[in-house]
């Protein structure tokens, strides 16, 4: 009887093992790629995370239709405005931002594909414990598909795949993430965007670090 | 000038520290997926690798072309062997293998495309460091590029790409890894494939686990 009330209590802690939608560190700094299945988009992109200010800044290189591009933009969600920067021209361009802020996770509707260890659970530093989950997003255009792969142990992002009608699968992979901000200045707007006027975007759509996701 | 002996051997020793061309472990047991760029091709395969006796054994199951498919091959180099195992009909097939065994490993012309974290080095298991290769392959048709992904420690594969002109990028990606065999039985052939007969295969080419990368 001993035995089966302390399988029982096993079986339950084993339960209660299985992986968590969860939410990624509210300060985040790293970097991604993103490419399409059309081969369109091929970018690569060091980000800044703070989700308890709300604030996200993104400095990207990359090609569309064989045509390289530059971005760096400071994303302010609290304050509703976005800046596109260019530290060259010492240029700032003000911009309405009117999407809400959200922040990494796994969306509580996502249902769990797999947990798996990427690399080897044989040997220390080889390998990672990672979850992946899957589920569709409601979108403008209709519901769109994703699956998500984030560590099981800090809820890092690893890789997101999004489906898209226009360029089929948009594969975003993660790497160099560290807890916190390198530094938080980059999440400050420069001094010469103090004088930017705010410009006025009729039927343009602002696009955010998570269109991607 | 002690100092600067000193800094020359820390030097000297920072540089020893660039990610080498590396063979994977000769005993492996793990699990793959394949997907094509061209979405006909998706698979999931579970395999046992043994660089020691030349010897593989792959079960697969997957897509093509929207029909669906399962495998069950293994792969004897040294004897130039192979056999189609169907263990519910328990029968076998045998055909030649006129390929040579190719290790697990980093091609000696490969260029390292760089070395990252996967998830985060900011905390225990969150992260695994991984480093990227790239190349090409001379094949019949010409020469074909990869792309190659193995942990930096243990030399674990994590994810391959390579060109093909008939479906685009087939990316592989590799999971729950561990070193050494998990069932070494896997790499015999069963009892039924004993009265097999070797099959005449003029103009086949295999399939091999190593046509994937």
């Amino acid at each position: 009887m001993r035995a089966l009330v302390l399988f029982s209590f096993l079986l339950v802690g084993c339960l209660a093992q299985r992986p968590r939608k969860c939410t990624s560190p509210p300060l985040l700094t790293g970097s991604f790629s993103v490419s399409t299945q059309s081969e369109r988009l091929m970018a690569f992109a060091k980000f800044s995370y703070d989700a308890l200010g709300k604030r996200i800044r993104l400095r990207e290189i990359g090609s569309y239709d064989n045509k390289t591009f530059h971005g760096d933009v400071l994303l302010l969600y609290r304050e509703g405005v976005m800046f596109h920067i260019n530290y060259r021209n010492r240029t700032c361009c003000k911009k309405p931002l009117n999407v809400d802020f959200h922040p990494l996770e796994i969306p509580q509707n996502a249902s769990l594909v797999g947990q798996v260890v990427v690399g080897s659970s044989s040997g220390p530093g080889q390998g990672v414990l990672v979850n992946t989950w899957a589920g569709e997003l409601q979108q403008k255009q209709g519901t769109a598909k994703y699956i998500s792969t984030v560590t099981e142990f800090g809820c890092i992002p690893v890789s997101s795949l999004f489906h898209t009608r226009e360029n089929g699968w948009v594969i975003t992979s993660f790497f160099n993430n560290v807890i916190g901000l390198v530094d938080p200045q980059l999440l400050l707007p420069p001094p010469f965007c103090k004088d930017a006027q705010l410009e006025d975007t009729d039927g343009e759509e602002p696009v955010t670090f998570f269109s991607l996701f």
